[in-house]
């Protein structure tokens, strides 16, 4: 039964993707300028409701009303921070789920602090690169480490690269699926986040969501490349490949261990 | 004569357009972040000049240079709505027509006390779904109760929804052109209510600009979805058909009473 | 041998595309909002890796680690101005190449100002369309004042318009490539001049590298429009045509003198 993880990983994707169409959660993004209306048309196009302020005096109500809650540190300043760590707050009162997204933390030492307590904060879910990642735990993660620190956090990890890695320090599941145009277009890792946000709106284990959105996003990348010219076209083209994902797509395509 | 006001509106569109392809107003737009760059691209299609600084030192500058001028409450902070004071300031003492879109009003407390301070204000036009106008009203605001509001605040009202409905108190349009692509692309009615603001540079009568917007973009959506394969592409789509749309094909689709 | 110019800058501007793919330089861009995605799309499929970051405290650090920077007065407050002064600290410091693009400086005074005072300190490059440039200058500038202004302020001039004209005070290059629809799209210059920033991290010559940019958005525009339905459809095809740009593409369309 080696078939097991990929088949179920598929089905499980296809009814959480069903699940948003019909329930249309909220999903507030605490995110940088440059991804805020990729990530808002993602999330529309996965079938959830984007909304992105990021006013101090707005993101509690905001973040009440949400069922989930996206934090990216992709651009910072003052008042974003404090923005973070009230709606973190509220996140965590309501048992809201949340993912954080610690964008370019390896590439100043103050986002690095900033990401490294928030880490401390339990989100539902990390999704970083290497780098990002690294900087975060303040050592290098390789495969091993990495079952470590998402058990010593309480979280569950996506660690993004040329094959995905999903672990909840107990199990681990890997996902092949991509295009290199992904790479090219700014915001799309960004959105990757925001689905997987939504997907914590409706299925209850983490590492099905995490893993769910990074399958959907790659696919979708697959799909996306047969019908793009180049890294411009690709950017709506990945959009209406998840609009239009199911599971026969999922199905043919997925490569999940 | 019962095709009069479709005849009529479908005339005066065409007219308004091609008003706004030889004038070139400018249209300065204080709004949401996610919005900006949809917005921008919309006004240059229609054939107006966008301008977007939310600067309070240069917001007065930029208003008195500016032919008509958007007020969208999507984004939302401190900086922002003493911006949006001091544009409003600008426009009243010079008779530069104004839009409001109270985008989320009904989302937070400080957004809705502020937006039904603006709507007291006189803007030229407001756009708004139920919710929303809802919400400025302090009432919930239905077909018979729209005419009354019109009147009570001196001001066109465009309400968003299957059909919109157009009202200055004394005359009312309904448009039921459309597509549901258009609610899968986060910005198009931030878009719309800049069109409304430009038109309004060339068109004297509010209800026949606010009507006249509703139908291009109405018209632009069911012309757009014919060249998408999904959302992600409807979006560029629907800039090419505003920027192409003429009135045969205002005269073909358009659905008015 | 009259062709000189045109086959140089046509061989040139091949190798800085190529150089430029396999160096993959940062380039640090604090632009307006507006443009932020776009041209963060551009860089990536120029071959350059962007980052965005307006926020004081990190500016220092990710201009420390660019190999060049973009400063465009594009939108514009308090904390981006000062953000402006310390990136321009650091690159001049560091002496990493760093381009001014002085977007809507005849609009308001104080960014006139604050304009002027940046042109002074030495940008690699300039590059304005002629009111902009006249705001600075504080004078008409026409095509022989252009050369003299370039020497008094010891920089590159790249001033576009129907025709581009590139000087360094000594040398003078136009370019003639190009098409409407770039006019139709907000930020198609905005990532021009992010592009130039990017090929001053791997072409030494100011003057080549900017000629370089000019000829490479100019044609890909013509490309671009060959696939284009409308200006909502040419901006993701401007994109595509970067990305694939090659030296049998420069060489069939460049018009350079």
């Amino acid at each position: 039964m080696r078939a097991e993880p990929r088949d179920k990983l598929v089905a499980d994707t296809a009814a959480a993707l069903k699940a948003l169409r019909s329930n249309r959660p909220r999903v507030h993004c605490l995110t940088n300028t440059v991804a805020m209306a990729y990530t808002a048309n993602m999330l529309l196009a996965v079938g959830a409701v984007p909304s992105m302020t990021i006013a101090v005096d707005e993101v509690p109500d905001f973040v009440t009303k949400a069922d989930a809650l996206l934090v990216n540190l992709g651009t910072f300043d003052a008042g974003r921070r404090r923005a973070m760590e009230l709606a973190v707050e509220v996140a965590t009162e309501r048992q809201t789920p949340w993912v954080l997204d610690p964008v370019f933390v390896d590439r100043s030492p103050v986002r690095t602090a900033f990401a490294a307590a928030l880490a401390a904060r339990a989100p539902d879910a990390i999704r970083a690169n290497t780098a990002e990642l690294g900087a975060i735990a303040g050592r290098d993660v390789d495969e091993n480490a990495l079952s470590h620190l998402a058990l010593e956090r309480l979280t569950t990890i996506a660690l993004t690269g040329e094959t995905d890695l999903v672990t909840d320090g107990a199990r681990l599941i890997t996902v092949s699926n991509g295009h290199p145009l992904m790479a090219c277009v700014t915001a799309v890792g960004c959105a990757e986040s925001a689905v997987l946000a939504a997907l914590l709106a409706v299925e209850e284990d983490p590492l099905v969501a995490a893993a769910a959105a990074l399958l959907t996003i790659g696919v979708a990348g697959e799909v996306a490349a047969a019908h793009a010219r180049g890294p411009g076209t690709f950017a709506p083209a990945l959009i209406d490949a998840v609009y239009a994902m199911d599971e026969a797509t999922l199905a043919r395509r997925a490569q999940v261990t």
